[in-house]
């Protein structure tokens, strides 16, 4: 294995395109030296960016193209009509072996649909899943499907679960992974058929890492297990409900401390404090959703990201790599292999992030 | 009809049974002098708790039983079990137009079973579904299905739109209320088929409100619409994610106050804010969750309430009666039966709250 990684950039995705990218893969490199890009987008706009950054200049190479996939756009026809694009020629890169792994703000669903597309499942791995780690009162957990998988049945669920544990264990480090399965009880007749089924298999195969069961929403932010497993509807309306939960938090805070001069006061001396709780929540520092599943390492950046947030997102891609992720599934997939049949489905239109 | 309304009070379910319930009675005739009760359960335990409440005693009757529903019985057997229990006694003085509604902070299952039994579903109503309401960016919001239906259909949801709009309508005095469909995304094509096919019908009848489509996750502490409709799973794993991400921010924002010296003068000066701004958050002034499209009015308090969280629930149960709910309701279902065919199905176990 060369002493270097190299990440496929899609420079033009995102709300920012060049301007959030190229000083994100600056500031990755800064905490990272052993970090390679290839930057896809347009020469025009990247070369100009790139000449600020004297060191990542040396580190990158350029595969040019104006071609971009739009931020709207439907994930059929940006698979259909997107060959030449951004997006597509990073994703192309990891297939053909130039890059370790691919990151990109754009589109979800399209980013999905082509990645699929292209690097195809792993083998074993009906459907992919969105997967991100966020703060807990007990430190980092992870979740996933966060919107790949609007509907999913019993094997599914369990494939998702595998997947979130070897996370945890060969990327996060956790010897022995704890696993919940998001349900609205604990107690076994709770629930749709699908998490019924997905648990009791679960509780009878080898499973690398220990299955909790059933855990409910407040177990999420409580940090009760390590992977929280779920369909992609529900880990969909979560993400964004804890996102938006923090935006009426910060808000209330802000009004409590104009309500009284008193206050205001106290709100000045635990201005670092606050500024300090505001980091440890910060979003960006979280940002990053990982297609886990496929066979290559693909990270979603969120749309609106910064460099900072775009730089997280880059950091995520390259543990993965480093920590050998797909491979350790493979094997996982593998040695599970013994768990019965499994239907393969068809794929559907990825959610929104 | 008479100026005053009379409650039928669960006084043995949830943790702290009388001990809380007589003294929420007592705190709710304070903030209505029209209530009157009748107070179901242990009368050994009522009357000496009673004696503290001389204005109250004036207002209640006693409808004596020893037997109660245990917190984790499964509703079924409470159904078969639990007929002389204080919850189904009470839920009974409702159906014998003995009282106008009915409180129970008991098991949140055998309550919606025994109360579907006795009560029935509204005409033309196929699932009653669990509401509440919950402070949001501007102002309150509403939300339903919270975990009584863990699956539902096209059909459902667009019921549940209705009772939620006819909430938002007569309880709250919005005359036109916004109500959105939880979904993964907003553009058309997102969602399972159940969603999608509820905003089709939505779209296409006479909506008593103005039904906005799809919402996302965020939307729901954002307080985008005064009503928001999921199924029961979504709505549950919302639901209690919300509460969880209070106390996380609880205990993040008291980390922050103690991570300095000048952080804690902060905190001093700040205290009364802080106090403030946790009371507008106090999930205790939100209990009450509303058993909506039933043949009477029952509302279930958290399990955990203490008295002023149970008073709370009793002031929803009173809202619900004083505004003529279920007429209302009733009228907007039969206005809306060119609805076209809808299917009725199973009852299933509701998700514990």
């Amino acid at each position: 294995m060369p002493d270097f990684q190299t990440i496929a950039l899609d420079v033009m995705g995102g709300d920012r395109g060049p301007d959030a990218v190229i000083p994100a893969a600056a500031m990755a490199l800064e905490q990272k030296p052993d970090l390679r890009f290839l930057l896809v987008g347009d020469e025009g706009r990247i070369k100009p960016l790139l000449a600020r950054h004297g060191k990542l200049a040396e580190r990158c190479q350029i595969i040019h193209t104006a071609d971009a996939v739009a931020s709207h756009e439907k994930p059929s026809v940006a698979l259909r009509t997107g060959r030449a694009s951004s997006m597509r020629l990073a994703i192309n890169a990891v297939e053909e072996g130039r890059a370790d792994s691919v990151v990109s703000s754009g589109n979800t669903g399209a980013l999905m649909a082509m990645a699929k597309f292209v690097l195809k499942s792993l083998p074993g791995i009906h459907r992919p899943a969105i997967a991100s780690v966020f703060p807990t009162m007990r430190g980092e957990t992870m979740m996933l499907d966060l919107g790949a998988n609007v509907v999913c049945d019993a094997d599914n669920l369990v494939q998702f679960a595998i997947l979130g544990a070897v996370f945890a264990k060969a990327v996060r480090g956790i010897e022995r992974p704890t696993v919940g399965l998001l349900n609205v009880g604990t107690e076994d007749m709770k629930g749709s058929d699908a998490v019924r089924e997905a648990a009791e298999i679960l509780r009878g195969i080898e499973f690398p890492g220990d299955f909790r069961g059933f855990i409910e929403g407040n177990d999420i932010p409580l940090g009760t297990v390590d992977v929280v497993v779920t369909d992609g509807f529900t880990g969909n309306v979560a993400l964004k409900l804890a996102e938006g939960m923090g935006t009426l938090t910060g808000h209330f805070i802000r009004d409590a401390f104009y309500s009284s001069p008193l206050a205001k006061i106290g709100g000045i001396l635990a201005y670092p404090a606050m500024k300090r709780l505001k980091n440890r929540m910060d979003p960006r520092y979280y940002n990053g959703g990982m297609f886990l599943g496929l066979g290559g390492i693909c990270v979603k950046s969120h749309g609106s990201s910064d460099a900072y947030g775009f730089s997280r997102a880059i950091l995520v891609a390259a543990g993965l790599v480093e920590r050998g992720y797909n491979t350790v599934v493979a094997q996982e997939i593998e040695r599970l292999s013994a768990l019965g049949p499994i239907r393969s489905e068809a794929v559907e239109e990825p959610a929104s992030l």
